[in-house]
């Protein structure tokens, strides 16, 4: 039997195992230019719990009752298509199953050349481009400009300190735990790190960016980012890739920040990494330029076990992971 | 005995009488360079307000029991400058002043050829430039789109209105009057007008953007905006212009709008009409033109007495105004 993870209930605040069903299947069957696939490392990301709920959004609600799906690595374990070999390793939007059918357009073959398979899940994945795109395209930040990146130790926030520091810039990093300040610190060379969880961030912020703050890339909203606003400088960009302090808080109120952006001539801009797909090459090049080039580097947090997942999940929103969370489902074979 | 307008008082909520002072004082002399002016308009506007609060801003604050300045329109009585003639009518940033002196530097002569000598402080003057500016460069309307406008019948907002349909958008207004509403339908032809006084605005705007929202430029912040934010389109432009619900409210809190923006990939820009000082010639040409060719036009609204500043400026924030607040203070000679 073939173990699959269900939406059974939507959340309307923090999701738990209430919503989350692990069920039985039989084991699906390949068709014409299709392939089986053994589901080696799924990738849980914070932007899935918008897809839990029904409300409008850029991309399609999870159905209930149906497997969750998003970026994984798979196993060719059996193919019908001229594309793919059995054994391959693959990478794409897979449901959360052992074993899944996927239709050969909607994989890439994983490169093992370029580095562990995982890297296509993080930092040469959707984690990578996004930290890529917001802040190179958004962002815009110039040399000895102060950019300033709230949720600095996740999977997209390591890659954004790196790039900031990449580009010239006074890198102040937010995270919430010693484990990550001291990583973000000493292993990427973020100027300053503040503690959100046992320092006041309106002082530190004050006192970490004597020059206020030019670039803001920011993946938590909520208090932290009240904190940010009023440092803007003339012109500051605000890079608004999430706002995962919101995401389990329905009706979320907070300051209204109309006269700061007005009073500095400030952008805030929202994307999702979808919007700069025809870019998506230019993006990878940079990062496994860097990469290549020991200027990037990356954390995954890896758990094992296909039950973990919901867990997984759900530690996201308890700042739980050092960089990429991922699951480890099966060795390949 | 020349009577002036002091801040004797920061606001902290809504600004009232006990906040300004007339007080006399002896008439002016000028020096070299410098002309003596007797003031024919006042300009009040909505962002006078954020000067007279002493909170960090693009602008310096008003200092205490010192003259209010703004855009006015004067005549030259008596010049020591070889720029100037007595007789001719300028503009610039004069103190509220019956009488006062300016550096020659700080005016410009009004053409009064280019239509009535208040255009200058209107149509094309700083409202004019703020509205060109904001919505051609922030807001990059495309025909076909739909165009929400707040404050649509104030001095920006008719303009903005206007420009919209002349790029071919969907215009939708929203105002706080029957005679605005009227007169945004009937005079300036605007799609669909809601009168946020009177109607659900939220059901009324779904009703007026079948759909969605492409470009929105605020005026008001507050409930009408967190109104616009769920109907926004797929890389929707804010142009966040003003913020008036929200001058007199300190803290005002609302629904945070991080997830609307991330959700549609929208961008939000904050600006001042002097962030385009260097384009100014740019958006002169094209309202000057709009204007002759019958396809801009403008309304004002006029009270009369020097000693009426400050009830005019007040009544900026109850929506008073009808196009432009003016206050006519003397008849050239």
């Amino acid at each position: 039997m073939n173990r699959e993870i269900h939406l059974v209930k939507r959340p309307e605040a923090t999701p738990t195992h209430e919503h989350l069903n692990i069920v039985e299947q039989s084991n699906p069957k390949p068709e014409e230019g299709e392939v089986l696939l053994r589901t080696l490392y799924v990738s849980v990301d914070p932007y899935m719990r918008g897809r839990m709920s029904d409300a409008k959004s850029y991309i399609e609600p999870f159905q209930l009752n149906e497997p969750i799906s998003g970026g994984a690595i798979a196993q060719v374990t059996e193919s019908r298509s001229e594309q793919f070999n059995q054994g391959d390793i693959v990478t794409g939007a897979l449901e959360w199953k052992e074993y899944s059918v996927a239709d050969e357009k909607s994989l890439r073959k994983v490169d093992p050349s370029l580095g562990p398979v995982t890297t296509s899940l993080g930092i040469l994945g959707m984690p990578g481009l996004t930290a890529y795109f917001g802040l190179i395209d958004i962002g815009a930040p110039k040399e000895g400009e102060t950019l300033v990146v709230s949720g600095a130790a996740g999977a997209v926030g390591s890659a954004v300190v790196q790039i900031g520091k990449i580009y010239g810039c006074r890198v102040v990093g937010i995270a919430g735990t010693k484990e990550k300040t001291r990583y973000l610190t000493d292993e990427l060379g973020v100027d300053v790190v503040i503690n959100y969880k046992n320092e006041n961030v309106a002082q530190a912020l004050e006192e970490a960016c004597p020059n206020g703050v030019d670039v803001y890339f920011d993946n938590v909203g909520g208090d932290i980012s009240d904190s940010v606003y009023p440092l803007l400088n003339k012109f500051a960009r605000i890079v608004q890739c999430g706002a995962i302090s919101s995401y389990n808080t329905p009706n979320d109120q907070g300051p209204r920040i109309h006269m700061q952006l007005i009073k500095s001539s400030a952008l805030v801009k929202g994307f999702t990494v979808g919007d700069y797909q025809e870019r998506f090459s230019e993006g990878f090049q940079h990062l496994s330029k860097w990469l290549q080039e020991g200027k990037l580097t990356y954390e995954e947090t890896i758990v094992e076990g296909f039950d973990q997942i919901p867990d997984a999940f759900f530690g996201l929103f308890k700042g739980e992971n050092l960089g990429k969370q991922l699951v480890k489902v099966a060795d390949p074979e």
